[in-house]
């Protein structure tokens, strides 16, 4: 699953730099061409959803500053609020150890969820394991 | 994409119980029986890594309490630590405005990456968008 790309690099020393278009070739896109990326609120460190990128979503993501994902449901790239306007301003990006998932640090101009609330996972399982709550 | 099962809870009050059972029923797993799992350190608030999920490697997660995965590599259950003793105890779980993607919050024993990090996501952007530098 994973790449030797990937596996070379796990003894590399700290700061040692890499090309990125190099690094961005040997991503582990699923067979959709699609990677999952983590988006995380940089003040708050809250996580705020989980969605996919593409290809070229990632380049335009960095070219622009302004998260932009491929959207599964429209089959198309989704700049993220440019319909509600609740942008997500990129502050960092980062690659997992298998070069199968990305971590995207950013400042959430007003609400990361569709419903309105701060973040998408508002469904929550409660101590007993027999019941999910819904948060605000 | 999105069941009408989630979308009829966007609108639930806050507090409001759901059956657990019922809602795990309806959560979207790929074509592989799977779903993308984000793990958060309580603490620290560090997103560790992401992985995935059986429907049965949730109920063992929620039953037990530490972490277990469904290993693409190895076609298994994958109970995090059980080799490197690196276990992840379970805070909470929660799940996503589309029912797509899961968020557990953990206490880490050890390092989360395989690699010996605290967390996987160690290749990180740099300012120029040029390159791609090596954490520790």
């Amino acid at each position: 699953m994973k790449s030797d790309y990937f596996t070379s690099l796990e003894g590399g020393t700290s700061g040692q730099p890499l090309g990125l278009n190099e690094l961005l070739a040997q991503l582990a896109f699923n067979d959709k061409g699609l990677i999952p990326v983590i988006t995380q609120d940089v003040k708050s460190k809250e996580v705020l959803m989980l969605a996919w990128m593409s290809s070229q979503s990632i380049k335009q993501t960095l070219a622009t500053g302004k998260m932009t994902y491929w959207s599964r449901s429209r089959q198309q790239l989704w700049v993220k609020g440019a319909t509600s306007g609740h942008h997500q301003s990129l502050t960092s990006m980062s690659f997992d150890c298998d070069g199968d998932a990305i971590l995207c640090l950013v400042n959430q101009t007003g609400s990361a969820c569709h419903t309105g609330r701060k973040n998408c996972f508002y469904l929550k399982v409660d101590g007993s394991h027999q019941q999910v709550t819904i948060s605000k």
